[in-house]
């Protein structure tokens, strides 16, 4: 029997979607919010054992106080191995705004009613979308790879390229003990590219080959008030409220025109070069459509777009606390303001550099800034005194454009679609790739989640189709050389 | 028998502290929160059985959507009718910072140890403090009241002045319904003079005669972002961030002296008279203290004394929410982000025209403010659509010094204090007197409670000396005539 793999395994999946199917509601079932790691250690043994069943050998190791790595290789007789990185953690899931709980995955067609699974035979969508947290980031790499293994078994077909795996635990709380757990396994890990399943296809629909993601760092600054709440008809408008003063400090952070107003934010990015001009002049536009989407008349700079401020470093409030608003209001200062932000490095931005420059901006705004509660007698002395809680996070990367590997995924993804790939220079959002990158092979990321996948958020979200390009994907991965 | 009654109430309340303690206790761990009518009505029904115990004939008068007003005569052969106001309701109890749970009341002492409740014959000290919801704003007048007229009857003593009770459920609230029950009850309700009990002594430790109150209002503001939570690293830092959003607009609220920046803010304050100011230079200074116990370096507006800010109206940021901060934060740009602002209002000033300046305010910002969420079509238009909710509230209220009853009142607080009764032209906090004042008799504001009673917050308490200056204050009030 002699036929194309691709063709071979789309006829082995459109049999069994069902099946699929019914291994990823397993899988997304299990909750995996990334602070709990008895739930991580189930999903890190169900990972291992789903990767075993299709003949890898497999290992979950578990460094003391890290959630546990699942680590392994499939085949041994290739002349190129691919290393394979995903992660089977998810965000923490909120309490509201999912039309479905989290962790009771729920199949959902176009017009917002629920589908029950399919059994064996029936018809499956290909617009359906599976909700479930993970569901998009980032479980849905694994069963496609699983997939693409299955259907070609089952074409009787052999990988041309042996796999090596890192599936990480810790990936959205920064994957902190990941360089840890590359240094121990060390040459274990060898391949000739890293590979990284996650994030989302290209706004556009068409597939996309990245070639860097941005880093990260992110801290949570409390404002101190009184040291209780006060009543605010006894001493509001004679204590000063830190609420206000929280709110009149971000103010200053970014200026009218959506740039950050740190001193030197933007100094230790890479410059663009004429390539990277060309490969984002390239990148068709979706900048309407988006705002479509996403419901709002303009963008913070109007008319700026997208691809080119994801080459920059920016600033992002993702939370503000103080006092209580609604039905729990209470006519009082509050005591303490909080807000928690997070920055997104470009390519030659420093955590450390990065945290620095806003302590320095909120020194420079009248702060005396703590990484603690200030004692009473900081609080006698000074007027502002702050806290900054850092979280020191990872450096971006970059790949360079233009290598055969690189032209070889850009095929096998356009293949795989359908529909010509492209190349970006960089994810807007952050992978722990610094610990990857160590390792001394080109990285590359390919994303196989529909854009409005809402990941991080409430109704995270796959679209089947995404899910069956994943499947192709990996199936010409694992059949072509390059 | 023939005794001074506060001698002889004085001696009465030292013999049956324990029992005056144990009274207040079963009145405290009723749950009073403002919007709890269940709970409310069965606590209208306590103040009514307490008062009919001592020979009043109460009545639990209960308009339809409103909490249910607790009024009453007590005697009927004096020549003189003296108002009592005061409320059962009690602030909502927010989830965390009580050092005893809000409604199992806790006697605590100096030394922060709790303290069994007295037995008969057991000693009590003066400074310990009972720490419940309402144990200073707004139950202990009602216990104080109370114990004045047991020890007036065990004494032999008759009062010489008769009450009308005015015992509100909606205070804080901002007694919506006070006025249609006032209404309602007519003639029933005539007095020489009403009486407010409620607030705090001066933070001096002296007592106090407070010829006014400041109005409220307030407003809950919501900035739109997208229409969900968006991947802060994909879309962050080209969507619009509306927790950023509301801090800038708040920012717009104050200048850097304190001073509230929206247009016409003041304009309609009734400006200070001579009179106005004699009484404020009269008063002491307690603004190095008073830092000192808040726990802050300077006053928002440094060096500005705190009775000169309370003539004016405020601006109070008394929440913030959006996204989550801490270990629940998730890097997305949140969806909404919301304050939740009050507004205290000096004599002169409207609440809806403070609230109009507000809208007209956000308006000049660039902002398209609604009444409620934005439709799709309002996303898309306007770049930034705001909700306001208004609280609409009531006015401030001041009664003219210099008059007999006044004189008399200052008197009564001084002997009952053993120490000179502070004239204070308003208090910061805020009363519905509103609608008693529309009752055409003077208004006069007696408050008992200790100044760092922490009312509206966690750790609401009262120092048992202040409960015992009100017992003593109601027995001159109830036998001496002016």
């Amino acid at each position: 029997m002699h036929r194309e793999p691709l063709d071979a395994v789309r006829a082995y999946r459109a049999r069994h979607a069902w099946r699929v199917l019914a291994q990823f509601r397993d899988l997304l079932a299990l909750p995996n919010v990334t602070t709990d790691l008895p739930a991580l250690r189930r999903n890190a043994d169900a990972v291992a054992r789903l990767l075993t069943a299709r003949g890898a050998r497999m290992e979950v190791v578990e460094h003391p106080g890290a959630a546990p790595l699942v680590t392994g290789r499939l085949g041994s007789g290739g002349e190129r191995t691919l290393g394979v990185y995903a992660h089977y953690d998810g965000q923490p899931v909120g309490t509201d705004g999912w039309r479905s709980p989290p962790f009771t995955p729920t199949l959902w067609d176009f017009a917002g009613r629920v589908v029950p699974f399919p059994g064996a035979g029936d018809a499956v969508d290909d617009e359906w979308r599976l909700y479930a947290r993970a569901a998009a980031d980032d479980k849905a790499p694994l069963i496609a790879l699983v997939t693409a293994l299955d259907g070609l078994r089952e074409s009787g077909l052999a990988p041309a390229v042996d796999l090596v795996f890192c599936v990480d635990g810790e990936e959205e709380s920064g994957s902190p003990h990941l360089g840890g757990y590359l240094d121990a396994l060390g040459d274990r890990l060898r391949a000739d590219a890293w590979l990284v399943f996650d994030g989302p296809v290209h706004h556009c629909g068409a597939p996309q080959v990245v070639l860097g993601a941005r880093g990260y760092c992110a801290f949570e600054l409390t404002v101190y008030g009184p040291t209780r709440e006060l009543h605010s008809g006894h001493y509001g408008n004679w204590v000063a409220n830190p609420a206000l003063t929280l709110a009149r400090l971000l103010a200053t952070f970014k200026d009218a025109r959506g740039d950050v107003a740190v001193k030197g934010f933007y100094d230790d990015t890479t410059p663009l070069t004429d390539a990277d001009r060309a490969v984002l002049s390239a990148l068709p536009p979706v900048e309407d459509a988006l705002l479509e989407r996403v419901g709002v008349a303009e963008a913070e700079s109007p008319g700026s777009r997208l691809a080119d401020r994801l080459m920059l470093p920016s600033f992002n409030v993702r939370g503000l606390r103080a006092g209580d608003v609604g039905a729990a209001a209470r006519n009082v200062v509050p005591a303490t303001a909080t807000a928690s932000v997070d920055i997104r490095l470009a390519a030659g931005d420093r955590p450390d550099r990065m945290l620095a420059r806003v302590r320095d901006h909120l020194a420079a705004q009248g702060c005396h800034v703590l990484d603690r509660d200030p004692t009473p007698d900081e609080r006698r002395t000074h007027p502002r005194p702050v806290r900054l809680i850092p979280t020191a996070g990872y450096p971006a990367v970059r790949t360079p454009a233009g290598t055969p590997l690189v032209e070889h995924l850009v095929r096998a993804a356009s293949d795989a679609a359908g529909t010509p790939a492209l190349t970006v220079p960089t994810l807007g959002g952050s992978l722990p790739l610094h610990a990857l990158s160590t390792l001394d092979s080109p990285l590359v990321i390919l994303p196989i989640a529909n854009a409005d996948n809402n990941q991080h958020a409430a109704d995270e979200n796959l679209r089947l189709a995404n899910l069956w390009y994943g499947v192709d994907l990996f199936t010409l991965l694992l059949t072509r050389r390059w």
